[in-house]
């Protein structure tokens, strides 16, 4: 059933900010992929026929000819050393590391914003339940950082879109795609990202 | 003050399993560096006389010539980046791909373990309390992994060591100087992985 090299899990129901950054990270390298879901909710995810394929247990998963990778941050590295072409990363190692510091932060940090923005209101419906004060907290910390690593009067971090772009403009777009407060700036980068034409592909085939 | 090319920002209380990682990262490296503490228990991470350096307000932050850079991850690879030699990720594609996801698993991943078993109990004092069974989840979990990802017969995941292997010995430490049951191949590896000299130098010059 295979045709392709490469087979990327996501999850079942395509919100997976993860997932996306894959996804995208594959369709800007150019690279072929078959796809196939994971219901998480079902717990997929930890059953044998799944934990088999990928130990780590999460979506995203790539398996290319046996060799198998979970991580978004991770495949996208990966893609990137096997694929110097169309970079994905920036080529200056000062921008590449603080692309590198922002895919790292955005996976360990902002977590009341992440529980109470969950990726729902993205990718399917807003939600109207007030931001708690923690929640507040971190959106203000996540504006003050974006605004602080997003040159002006740019709409890009590096200068030329880089896979931390999606990254960071998902995490905005949490906020944007709710109607809560984002500075304009902000705001405008997140919506100016997400019209990319790797992430609408993911975005348009969403069930 | 500073005389070394590198300063590195860590946690006052030299408990910082990610300040521990960029420290033996700059060691095996061999990179001379000054090293100035942050008291996170008084927020000295917020103030803005360190926000202005680090505006992840986050340590580990590394400064070289007014560049700047947190996430320990990211530093890693930038070492990497900017002196090959001395590799601290395995040369082998996928192999570092590995490490990479090890790597960003074991920092988003087992909140529950990481609460119950802070990383206090590894450079100060162990613990009494009992892990809840969701922390007992996150073990077994750590341990399936370990075990499929370490080879057998080997104290090192990829052959030799890579920063990986601290950040793994690190997380097993939660629990092996805790005095919790862990596989017996496994703790070995995590005490063995301790005995690195830029490990050691971390544990010794604690306060």
């Amino acid at each position: 059933m295979a045709n392709a090299d490469f087979l990327l899990y996501v999850d079942a129901q395509f919100i997976s900010p993860y997932a996306l950054s894959a996804f995208v990270a594959l369709h800007e390298k150019g690279i072929a992929f078959d796809m196939q879901t994971v219901n998480l909710a079902a717990a997929e995810h930890r059953a044998p026929s799944f934990t088999a394929v990928s130990p780590i247990q999460r979506v995203p998963t790539l398996v290319q000819q046996g060799f198998s990778l979970a991580e978004s941050s991770a495949i996208a590295e990966y893609l990137e050393d096997l694929f110097p072409d169309d970079p994905i990363y920036p080529r200056d190692l000062r921008d590449r590391a603080q692309a590198r510091q922002i895919q790292a932060w955005l996976r360990s940090d902002l977590m009341a914003l992440r529980a109470e923005r969950p990726t729902e209101v993205v990718f399917l419906q807003p939600i109207e339940t007030p931001l708690s004060d923690q929640a507040k907290a971190a959106a203000e910390k996540l504006f003050a950082i974006a605004d602080t690593l997003l040159p002006h009067d740019s709409l890009a971090l590096f200068g030329e879109w880089c896979i931390a772009d999606t990254d960071l403009a998902l995490m905005l777009n949490r906020l944007v795609f709710n109607g809560d407060p984002v500075p304009e700036r902000l705001a405008d980068y997140a919506r100016h990202q997400w019209q990319r034409p790797s992430v609408q592909t993911w975005v348009n085939r969403q069930c």
